[in-house]
């Protein structure tokens, strides 16, 4: 089947492939085929067994040719951005062809195949504004930490308009600066902001990890993928409670005092993704007075399955939801996302929270991102429809 | 002899070493001892053979016990940031313990050795600038590019102030990421700044790789690390011109018309290291109307060697050495470093540099790092040694 086929493919098809825009400079493998097959060829001679990881694939053994180069085709596979890795005879390691993205607890290569028609995520011949790394010091962790902060393309220049405020985290295993290089949200807000589609605001993606000074460093950040356990799980929620005085305490005072904000909750939003999305519902559900736009990427809701606990619309998250008119009140947007492929649980765990949710008549948001999976794919186009929404009240 | 020791070192020894500063969240290993040794262990049972390879020091083998396990505790090394590989079963890989900066033409790992009583490149507890990635567009090569800008610390609140300009530039191989990643130049000002030796200033970072829109895409920016052949010297050469026509038709008048500039060549610096040195030379030596700071780390100079040309200080760079009091009135400084472990030849060549135009009686500073090889702790230690000369006129 061309499924698994070791060989070079024909020249016709090799005409049509191109190197992955993520490699590094000079690297013709691993090349994208108009059909999106992928065609990996490393040259190891000396190796007993190569294996190439794809996403959350299973690992796929490679075949070695007479001059020691090891090659596979892939069959198609779903547009976006792949975290992906070579298995050398046993041992895990990033490709050299590939550039390196902080995902999984460590550096890992990723691979891009282009979506065909989506350039919402590309650097398009529009206005660009600026990420700036922005280092501010923590009275809860008692250390320096370190945030993005995306400025819109004016905001030097309009130097007397204030803007709005969206906090977007990251999810477990990746770090703050997730939601540029893998994300690409500058892209996409620089491109919903010249449409006209998006107002213009500040984005600002903090490290979501955070541990109270003085108390033992926990592994949070420990690679493992996406939380699937239990106990991730409980981790999580320890050190978001941390997190939640972090963001309340320390940066948005910090935020607030050092850019042209509008500094109350008709201003301020947050998202996030996975470990993020649940940061974000355990933040903003607790305090409707500092935030009245809400959106969970692929992580509110499966708490309550990966928790074992019911989801109970009375008494979740102190009761935010036991009365929709208040509710209606208070919040302008909630905004609730995953996509179609990901993990049945972590699936599930979002619908029945939606569901729940629309029974007990509090207005939101679902979408569904078709083909997706636990991937940044589903991110890009939850963020794409979320940020139009927001502030336009 | 403790040098490639294959052991795990005495429990005293182990209590005293830790991970590595820049090691993966959780990663033990690579561990750093107090003597600046380093003990590196893989689990990696069915690979047959293993090495490590830090810096530009050779290959060695790593030992592999009953476990599975490769271990090596390497001679004390060098304090600084060295780029760092495993060899597994002959193909080299990044280390996955290890994080990655973009480097020798890929992400490759990088490993941090601490030197005694030296924090100038540490973030302490100061105020911290920003460092912000700037997309703009290049009428020279037809295309979106990116920089970063270092704001100082009191960029923002200081709405009438207005800062001259350094442009730094990154080595072959790397990219503009490297003078914050692995150069820590904003930590490095930040502390400047805070203890009042420099002057705040922006420092411009951008892409070093140009090519003329409409020409062929030559492979400049391959693998292969340190330029060191006169072929390399030619296609770097080459585009330096265009380079040179980004920074004076592009670059300059999109951050003088962006941020709060001194727009003159009073408060105009370049520099750059080693490719980034030569086309600092190349830049400024040609345009004594737009810079009168110039600062050549661990490249000027050595553009003659690998060129196998003479270096004559009548006719080189269009005759900027001839007149030596023309250069004085037109320049407030000319800056010179190399370290005293750099590979012969590239010592060689900028030492000559320095003796030719001492003796043509062009002041300036020679910089001569001790115990450093052609690396970033160099490097840091040529801006701290140089930021603090700038803009005192």
């Amino acid at each position: 089947s061309e499924g698994h086929s070791d060989g070079r493919g024909t020249r016709h098809q090799e005409a049509m492939a191109g190197a992955a825009s993520t490699n590094v400079p000079n690297a013709e493998y691993p090349r994208v085929y108009p059909d999106l097959r992928v065609e990996f060829r490393v040259k190891a001679p000396d190796v007993q067994k190569m294996e190439v990881q794809v996403g959350a694939t299973p690992k796929v053994a490679m075949s070695k040719d007479a001059e020691g180069v090891w090659s596979l085709i892939t069959p198609p596979i779903v547009p976006g951005f792949h975290y992906y890795y070579l298995t050398v005879d046993g041992i895990t390691v990033d490709d050299p062809a590939g550039r390196t993205f902080y995902g999984v607890g460590k550096d890992s290569t990723g691979i891009e195949i282009p979506e065909k028609g989506a350039d919402y995520y590309l650097p398009r011949d529009v206005p660009h504004g600026e990420v700036r790394e922005r280092w501010y010091h923590s009275k809860i962790t008692g250390s320096w930490r370190r945030c993005f902060v995306y400025t819109p393309p004016d905001y030097d220049a309009s130097a007397k308009t204030h803007y709005p405020v969206l906090y977007l985290q990251h999810g477990g295993g990746e770090d703050e600066t997730g939601w540029i290089r893998q994300g690409h949200a500058n892209f996409i807000l620089d491109n919903l902001i010249a449409s006209g589609k998006s107002k213009p605001m500040l984005i600002v993606m903090d490290n979501g990890y955070a541990v109270r000074a003085g108390t033992l460093l926990e592994p949070l950040n420990a690679p493992g993928g996406p939380p699937g356990t239990p106990a991730m799980l409980q981790k999580m929620m320890a050190m978001t409670a941390a997190f939640e005085d972090v963001v309340l305490q320390d940066l948005i005072p910090m935020i607030d005092s050092t850019y042209r904000t509008l500094p109350d909750r008709h201003h301020r939003a947050m998202a996030g993704l996975s470990m993020g999305g649940m940061q974000t519902l355990q933040v903003t559900l607790n305090h409707f007075d500092i935030f009245s736009y809400i959106g969970g990427f692929s992580g509110a809701g499966a708490s309550f399955v990966f928790g074992n606990t019911e989801f109970d619309v009375k008494t979740a998250y102190n009761g935010a939801f036991s009365d929709p008119a208040a509710f209606h009140k208070r919040i302008h947007l909630l905004w609730l996302g995953v996509g179609t492929e990901e993990p049945e649980r972590m699936h599930a765990g979002i619908l029945n929270f939606h569901k729940a949710i629309e029974k007990a008549g509090i207005e939101h948001v679902f979408y569904e991102s078709p083909g997706t999976a636990h991937e940044w794919q589903t991110w890009r186009r939850d963020l794409n429809d979320f940020a139009p929404r927001l502030f336009q009240n």
